[in-house]
């Protein structure tokens, strides 16, 4: 079968075969952002082409050579996507996840994200509730708490394998703006040439759960840099280490779990493990293909239908 | 006497009698961050030109025409400005800040800023001190706690006529990366469009009251947007709210006054009021030329040397 990971600015997909096993891959550039309505289709077309033509990474695994169904999941199935996959309301297992798929071609299916009311609106999400899917599966956990660190980190709730709750943080975006476009970029060095440091990450990690508020702290990164505290090549780390301190902080605050399981690039969840582990959390990483281990389970519960 | 604020983007120049009235006004847009070092003295030298050679606004109140001394305050006295003038610690009042004038031409004064140690670096001001000195004076408060919104906020704290601590929190500038370059600004109307709404911005003060955070709730103004629940013209406001709220939040965690003093221009003003108002502060606002008078009672400690 075909699996693609669709989201706002590039596309991943995979074909396995019938146990999951990863026969051939494709990525492109071709996120959501830069096509019009009318073009996913076609997109879609060149993708299962560019799959099934190519050759299996190892033959001996092909046991389905014109796979069926095909999933899509993220920011594809959003009001900008291909086509809108209404959210399934928290509390939600992959069981609701998969009765729910908007059917969009013949075994062709898009998974719907997710929202968790707040007040009068609501928090939501399109892909990682994938990847949480994908990652309780490979890690055997019905409970517990979830980070996926980005552009816009989730941090999710599994109580008896359902998402029970979820919240989402601007903390990547956030980190891009101040460390490119405010007053802070001048004191830092150009982007090729910044170090990752730990020490540095780890201060601003201490420095968020101290009071003053991260719009103070903010600050104080300026000041550390005017008084010789900070180094132009470690002051993004420690810029850094400031959102996401603020991040655990404010997630922290009501519940504190004993652990959290991440899931998400290698890069984020080093930096994200090197901050639970300075504020006395454990950590559990999910597996790099928890994207294509949740659709495959998803895909699982089509078969049976 | 010639009376200078001498800023990052702009300068403003008074001439005043010998009783601080304002004979001659002068405004140009040659902030700092405009001029090479070697520019500042022929920039200084036309601004005294342009001062004394214009009709004063009422000539019976005329009682110096060659007046001395001249003082200049703001980013002019920083490490980017035409000399750096040191800053003087906390706790100061308009005493040492007076002891501590840098002279950079005959009857010439670049007024020092003032620096609050925080574990092992400062926050730091310039410019906001002499706004302090003359918001004091002219309300007649030797005690309590001022706040100058801007786009680095400053949050001060007098006792005995001294500045005894302060903080900065980058509140403007946050605000105008998000409102302008994040994904919220895809939610919102061009600026020429937008509409001061004070629902929303108060919505957005208490919202930051709430917990999760300040990453999560600017999330959420987009959650608000995609469901309908804020429009493109209030959702400036909104997060203008949100981010005040914020800083509200912070610096009130500590020490929370009965009332604040607000410092600096009318529109920022009414926004700080109405969101200390309705976290229940009660607030008095500082006359417009704070400025003027905080440099003219510096002045009078110059004469007494």
């Amino acid at each position: 079968m075909n699996l693609i990971d669709w989201g706002t600015t590039s596309l991943r997909a995979v074909r396995v075969n019938s146990a999951g096993e990863v026969l051939a891959e494709h990525t492109s550039n071709q996120g959501i952002m830069h096509l019009e309505r009318k073009s996913f289709e076609s997109v879609f077309d060149s993708v299962l082409i560019a799959l099934n033509s190519m050759n299996t990474v190892n033959p001996a695994l092909n046991d389905s050579k014109n796979a069926s169904p095909t999933l899509l999941s993220g920011m594809v199935g959003s009001r900008n996507g291909w086509a809108e996959a209404a959210y399934v309301p928290t509390p939600c297992s992959v069981v609701e996840i998969a009765a729910n798929l908007l059917q969009i071609k013949a075994d062709t299916f898009i998974v719907p994200g997710v929202s968790h009311m707040q007040g009068d609106t609501a928090d939501v999400m399109r892909g990682e509730e994938v990847q949480i899917v994908g990652a309780a599966q490979a890690l055997g956990l019905q409970d517990g708490c979830f980070v996926l660190p980005g552009t816009h980190s989730k941090w999710a709730r599994l109580a008896d394998a359902r998402i029970t709750e979820f919240a989402t943080h601007m903390t990547g975006e956030a980190y891009a703006l101040l460390r490119n476009e405010s007053i802070l970029a001048k004191l830092m060095v150009a982007a090729a040439d910044e170090i990752w440091d730990a020490a540095a990450f780890t201060q601003g990690v201490q420095t968020a759960q101290s009071p003053g508020g991260v719009l103070h702290h903010l600050f104080g990164t300026r000041s550390l840099g005017l008084f010789g505290k900070l180094s132009a090549e470690h002051a993004p780390s420690y810029l850094s280490g400031l959102l996401i301190g603020e991040e655990f902080r404010s997630a922290l605050a009501n519940a504190r779990p004993e652990q959290v399981t991440l899931v998400g690039s290698h890069q984020l969840v080093q930096a994200y493990a090197t901050a639970a582990h300075s504020l006395g959390l454990k950590t559990v990483r999910a597996p790099a293909n928890s994207t294509w281990l949740g659709l495959y389970e998803i895909s699982k519960l089509i078969a049976k239908k």
